[in-house]
């Protein structure tokens, strides 16, 4: 990890921030993307919600690195703030801690025109979010992701929620954030775990609907880790075609569910190791999800095997990991994994609903996935994994 | 409390149910309101939420006096369910119980499509609706009220939450029901205390904004108690009223603020009972401070003193106080309602926000109410309510 990067206003205005509107009516906002866009944060907040204070939640990893850069911006701007600090980690998205955070917003005496802030990865945005709509029914939102995956992926298009024994987000809210404020410079301060964890989210919208972006990125990788003008590039690229998306169906009615390509197979690993980010973090689960989903799709005979293996290659080229084998300690059978997916919020009527492809950039949504052909699937997927061992 | 009045569809069908919309565009339903109504409760869910599961949320109380009728009419309509009662009264408006019934709807397996179904008061309505809210970020959610005061106030309009020691309904979610169904004769088994205390609710419709409803209800009020159609006219022309202002204002901006009406003080004084319903439960805590925003309105030069006078006499013509000297035990000074008030969902930017009358029929909201005026008012009130003791 380097050292916290230093950032202020001059060096704002010299970069040259990326602005990507989502559009969603009476709800619609921006996300501002580039090094150095949090040293703006306050004057960019002042600017949409003129008057507000606002309660600043985030971890203690993530203050110790970039706090003092976002009350310093605050200060500058005259938007007066409480700091709510939880401990960094999975855990800390359940009930006790949503209660807390509930508590020590209303403790802080925001009003129902304040803000709640949320500083750092995707556990302070999905908690802070749903805190945010539920404190008065309702307050405005700006997230300011600090982890890649929180800034290509869940900091955009509203989703909230808290993990329960029964699996991850299953309680939560859509709340709209009114802001959005991605600093790529923050991503210097990411282990490299963590920023391949958020390079599987971005592969994935090249994956599921942009073949020609999932060439850019075979193509660039090297350079998006490396720091350079491709990685606002492939952050602003993924943030384009996420807001897209949720600006054709906030609500995950249809499409926006292809954002979930990977993703009921991942929950279902991180459901297995209990979310030990230790063994497996989100982005490692959808890596590993997205070549299952290319895999299956091949099985079905939907997908070519070449496409399948091209994107077996590319997340490997980056180190990602992308079978059961490479997950430290034991698998459990098929079955637990189908149990667990039968709990997805994205089950309907019985059926599993997969987001399956017909190639690179051809995801598609398909409801009525026999259980069966899931179950066989796995069963190959586990003797693999211990053939590996 | 009489015994439960025996339902069945043909009772159903010959009463003639009155149906009230609530316009809402996407998110628009109905409200059915008539005697017997509940025995259709499962033919009109199939029809709104055709081949949902639901789970049945209720007290233990109104358990026993109802849950049988629902669950023939769920069965009768092949309607698949489970029940998860909880513990009567307004404790269980709080994060334990929220936590406890979100995780008995995973256990139970709903999915996204099925519903929540409220069976009750407004406890049970308002702890369910965030729960439906919540759940998968939202599932449908069908309201039906078993009090005078959920019929004609809590069931609709889609505000849902619970309590924190902060104040009341400080955290929860606007999520509208796709479905309310207003049992008129479910309220013979309230108690005559419970009934008035919902009635307030109804006085409430005329005195904000109707003032010919009021002239009705000074005449009616003995049919209305007593359980003729007068009782049906009644429920119906407060879900009008309420589903107008509602439509005009979904998420309170604005006009939806004068259904709080005798709200701030009342919510004041329930938090300074620590919601105990011996002492005052919340239709009480309106009528007094119905009366109190007609007086402190008259004090403030805004309405003629004869129409103060007039809420008072109706008021305690159905036998509800009027007075903090109606409240058993002993009241704290000024300052502390003040502070609690300052809590209330309603403040901006530091002013309180009252809704006064310009005379029966014609409240209006005032941002922007200097708080020593209140003190100098609460202060009077504490006078007179030693005085009296």
């Amino acid at each position: 990890m380097v050292a916290n990067v230093p950032l202020d206003a001059a060096d704002a205005e010299a970069c040259g921030l990326t602005r990507v509107p989502v559009d969603l009516g009476a709800r619609s906002y921006e996300i501002v993307i580039g090094r150095g866009a949090l040293a703006e944060a306050g004057a960019r907040i002042a600017e949409v919600l003129p008057g507000s204070r606002a309660a600043i939640v985030t971890d203690e990893t993530v203050a110790g690195l970039h706090l003092e850069a976002l009350r310093a911006s605050l200060d500058a701007a005259e938007v007066g703030h409480e700091v709510i600090t939880i401990p960094a980690g999975e855990a800390s998205k359940c009930f006790s801690m949503f209660q807390t955070v509930c508590e020590r917003v209303l403790d802080a005496k925001l009003e129902r025109g304040d803000a709640v802030i949320a500083l750092g990865g995707g556990v302070v945005g999905d908690l802070a979010g749903f805190v945010a709509a539920s404190v008065r029914r309702g307050m405005p939102f700006v997230q300011l992701p600090t982890s890649l995956l929180a800034q290509v992926d869940s900091s955009v298009g509203g989703k909230t929620g808290i993990n329960v024994r029964h699996g991850k987000n299953l309680i939560g809210a859509f709340h709209q954030p009114s802001l959005v404020i991605a600093d790529t410079a923050v991503l210097d301060t990411l282990s490299p775990r963590e920023f391949r964890a958020g390079y599987a989210e971005v592969a994935k919208y090249g994956l599921l609907g942009d073949a020609g972006f999932f060439s850019w990125l075979e193509a660039n990788h090297a350079a998006v880790f490396a720091g350079g003008p491709e990685r606002e590039e492939a952050v602003a690229a993924s943030c384009w075609a996420k807001a897209a998306v949720v600006a054709d169906d906030e609500r995950e009615a249809g499409r926006r569910a292809l954002l979930n390509l990977g993703h009921t197979f991942g929950h279902a690993m991180e459901a297995v190791v209990a979310y030990d980010g230790a063994r497996l973090v989100h982005g490692e689960g959808v890596a590993i999800g997205m070549r299952m989903a290319f895999d299956f799709s091949v099985e079905l005979g939907l997908c070519s095997p070449e496409d399948g293996a091209r994107v077996e290659t590319h997340l490997t080229a980056v180190g990602l990991p992308t079978t059961l084998a490479d997950i430290p300690g034991q698998m459990p059978p098929a079955e637990t994994f189908l149990d667990i997916m039968a709990q997805d919020k994205k089950v309907s009527r019985g059926a599993l609903t997969f987001v399956l492809v017909r190639g690179i950039g051809e995801a598609f949504v398909e409801r009525g996935v026999d259980p069966a052909r899931v179950r066989e699937f796995l069963a190959r997927e586990l003797e693999r994994e211990s053939a590996a061992r």
